[in-house]
């Protein structure tokens, strides 16, 4: 059995990116010095399933930031792509959202962190995703990468704590109902 | 001056009503034992905005809701749409939101009550709102009448407060920077 998990940042109006995939309006407002709680959330998790764009935002950089195994799930993107550098590190793969997680667990992991809108879509439609915890950047961009989209399944879901920071960031944590 | 004001609420994905205008998945989720400061915010209103559709959901409600003056905004609905034991309490126009705005003003209103998702994404775009209240409600509708849209303004916002109530909605209130 194994568990997808979301945890990410998004505009109140709900992009995760500009369409260029510019996140530099969330670090201007993500204050380094206040405990979002990621290192606790990422000490719970033993693998990285992430698609095209994420990858590709993060690819290059140095260090590699994914301090847990990674695959990468693309359509288009082959083993080809890996850098020299990352192997061991990462995993480019084509198969779905279910296929995906069943082969993981195979390998014998437990949770994993689910990352990037389309990813998290496709993964909260097959019903792979267990929770979510979501932090509110105070702006709207107006347009850019949606995380959920505007084609979902209806999801109810149980919140289960929230917490507000001086910076302005909202983070909620919510279960996805059985 | 006048000023806008929003107070409304939302799934987790964004969506202030299913495409048919439903919203008995925020009834089914409000809980009315708790206080929302809807009452709070309504009595430092004196003047309700509101487009079409919020209009056609309420005006067969028995008794009528709104405990202000109301103007209607809608380029296809004229004052022979005005059901007549209304007469006084609404009005409809096709101002645009600057003409209407300045219409409320010189007529001795001071803080408008902007409902409703087309006519808060244009009052946002044209710099008329100056506070949000927005309330997420914990469930994930996938598609439906959008809050934002996606193809407003970029608008950054500072966060004032916000509060999670046990039925699982989570409130948080911003000003629009100016």
């Amino acid at each position: 059995m194994i568990t997808g998990h979301v945890f990410i940042a998004t505009s109140l109006d709900g992009f995760i990116a500009r369409e260029d995939g510019d996140i530099g309006w969330l670090l201007e407002r993500d204050d380094p010095a206040e405990d979002h709680g990621y290192d606790r959330f990422i000490a719970g998790i033993d693998v990285i399933v992430m698609g095209r764009s994420t990858y590709e935002a993060i690819r290059n950089l140095n260090p590699w930031p994914c301090s847990r195994p990674v695959l990468v799930l693309s359509a288009t993107l082959g083993p080809a792509d890996l850098p020299p550098d990352h192997a061991g590190k990462l995993r480019i793969s084509s198969k779905s959202p279910q296929a995906a997680m069943a082969m993981l667990a195979v390998e014998g992991y437990r949770r994993a962190y689910v990352d990037g809108g389309r990813v998290i879509q496709s993964f909260l439609m097959a019903g792979l995703i267990a929770d979510m915890v979501i932090t509110h950047v105070p702006i709207l961009l107006g347009r850019g990468r949606s995380l959920f989209g505007a084609s979902g399944p209806e999801i109810a879901l149980i919140h289960e704590q929230s917490e507000s920071f001086a910076s302005g960031l909202v983070q909620s944590r919510y279960r996805v109902a059985a």
